[in-house]
Order: C-alpha cells, then sequence, then structure tokens
C-alpha cells in the first residue's frame, strides 16, 4: 500500500511533465502529432493545448476558489476542449514551450502557498461531483498529466498498428478501445 | 492514413525514450517506481529493466540474424522476464544510464547498417509467429517503446487512484483492466 501522495512528490511529478513531452514530441514528425483514436478524440498535439489550457483555467484556479469559498460557491465548469481553435496554426515546438512556462508559473504558485498536510482536507464544491478536497485535487492534478501521457504514447503506438505485421498479437493496448 | 513509418522516423523515436524515461524516473519515490498492477505485472523499474534486456538480446541480435539467415532460421526466443535478478538492486539512476547507452549502441549499430527502403521486406522467422519482415521488426522496436512508456505512466496514475476522490469518476484508465 503506497502512503498518500504528499505535496512534495505531487510538486515533483508536476515539474517532470514539460520535460517528458518535449523529449518525446519536439520535432516529431507533423503527421504523427496530429495522430488520433478517431473522432472526438485527442492527437498529442491535442493533448499539449489541452493540458496549457488546463493551467490557465484549471488547476491552480480552482485550487484559489477552494482557498477563498471552501465548499460554498462550486468550481466554475472546465472546458475540456478550450483549447480548440486557440493553438491551431501554432508549432508544437511553441505549444511545448507555452506549456512548460505556464506549468512553471503555477508550481511558483503552489510553492507560495505553502500548504501542510492539514490543507489536504479543505473543502472544495465540483460542479459536477459535488464535495472534493483540496488533497484531492492534487492528487487528480498529478494523474490527470499521467493519464494524459499514457494516451498520447498510447496513441503514437496505435499509429502504427498496422506496420508491425503479426506482432501486433503481442500488442493488447493496441486493439480498437471506446477512447478516454 | 499514415505513410508507412520511414527508418529515419523509427530512428529518431528510439533515439528519444532514453530521454523520456530519464524525464519521468529519474530521482522519483522509489515506492511509486515500484508500483504495478498485480501480480506478474511489470513496475516501472521492472520496465526499465526489461527495456535494457531487450536491448542486449531482442531487437538488434534479430535484426543481425535476419539479416544472416534471412527465413531459413527463427530468431532466438526473447525472455521478457528475463531482467528479473539482473537488476535487483541497482538505483533506477544505473538503470536508466544503462539503457541510454545500450540504446545509443544498438542505434549506432542500425546506421552502420545502412538499410534503404529496399530491405523492409527482406523476411524473418520468429519462433512463434512465423514470417516476418525486416520493416515490420524495426516498427515492432519502435511500438514496443511507446506501448511500455504508456503501461510506466498508466502505472503511475493508478497507484494514486485511491486518493483522487469523485474525480476518479471522469478517469477510465484508472479502472482494473488485465496486464497487458
Amino acid at each position: 500500500m503506497q502512503p498518500p501522495l504528499s505535496f512534495a512528490q505531487a510538486r515533483d511529478l508536476l515539474a517532470r511533465t514539460p520535460g517528458v513531452l518535449a523529449a518525446l514530441l519536439a520535432g516529431l514528425d507533423p503527421r504523427w502529432l496530429e495522430a488520433n483514436e478517431g473522432p472526438g478524440t485527442f492527437s498529442p498535439r491535442d493533448v499539449v493545448g489541452h493540458l496549457i489550457h488546463g493551467e490557465d483555467t484549471d488547476w491552480i484556479p480552482r485550487l484559489e476558489h477552494l482557498l477563498e469559498h471552501g465548499a460554498r460557491v462550486s468550481f466554475t465548469p472546465f472546458e475540456r476542449e478550450g483549447m480548440r481553435g486557440r493553438f491551431d496554426s501554432a508549432p508544437i515546438e511553441e505549444l511545448l514551450a507555452r506549456f512548460a512556462r505556464r506549468r512553471g508559473e503555477s508550481l511558483a504558485r503552489l510553492e507560495a502557498l505553502a500548504l501542510g498536510p492539514a490543507d489536504a482536507t479543505r473543502p472544495g464544491l465540483h460542479p459536477e461531483l459535488g464535495p472534493v478536497t483540496l488533497g484531492q485535487l492534487i492528487a487528480t492534478w498529478v494523474v490527470h498529466d499521467l493519464t494524459h501521457l499514457a494516451q498520447i504514447t498510447r496513441v503514437l503506438a496505435r499509429a502504427r498498428a498496422d506496420e508491425i505485421g503479426p506482432w501486433r498479437a503481442y500488442f493488447r493496448l493496441l486493439e480498437d478501445r471506446k477512447p478516454d
């Protein structure tokens, strides 16, 4: 059993994501970057835009909202597709740099809040999910990064699924599934 | 529809994996590095060992075998668990450095072979799967890297699934599934 995620561990993981994305995506063939899993699903490029949009409107804004309003006022709903149209012509390197900068700003803000373990149970109100806590919000931020990294690598792999011949039998991850 | 993976694109992606892994895993909390998805599944640490073992016994050895024997002699079976016991006490940073070095050597060898598009159809023989081609072997190497990156990020996310409260409803990736 894992001990719960500390705020320091959360910051450590969150600080890694821009570097992971840059190592994987900067300079990658644009046709590969724009592969997706069908209508309504995200390409790797879409995911980077979605992550920038999350820094702008989701994680730190919700954290500050929770600290100010507790569970009395629910968070503003997050627009999962809010990146559409914002970054469509930008090169991936520009998106990666923007995400790295915005994430750095978010982490500086998080650090400045100097949260301690006792803050983890502070209550907030999600517009759909109802009562949540500050600790859950931070852990969700981490899990959200990781699941999108899993999505990007899965999408890149699946874009090549037709090229591996009989080896396909060994890769269950490549089979059709409903999009996340 | 994607054009088929070129050898240059394959080398480009294969060269990224050590940096992606280092950005994600170097210095990460060891309890997180050793999380897995249940008995018989790989932790992030196991995956790095498995990738080293692949460099040592799978990809370039099979490529050279195919170039020498064509489809007349099947590849040596690959031991999926062959890393067990090889690296058990090594710090993750040592594994990551070893993988980076071995991958660099593999790519130098691949470059030296100077394969051209016409080589993609050269035949080989897999011990379980039967007839394969050189192009499929190279594409599988790429897909194998990507699916293991997807696995690592999924395992890290799932290790925190109990900490996100009601947000869990938004993350289908976290739900129980049979291991890959």
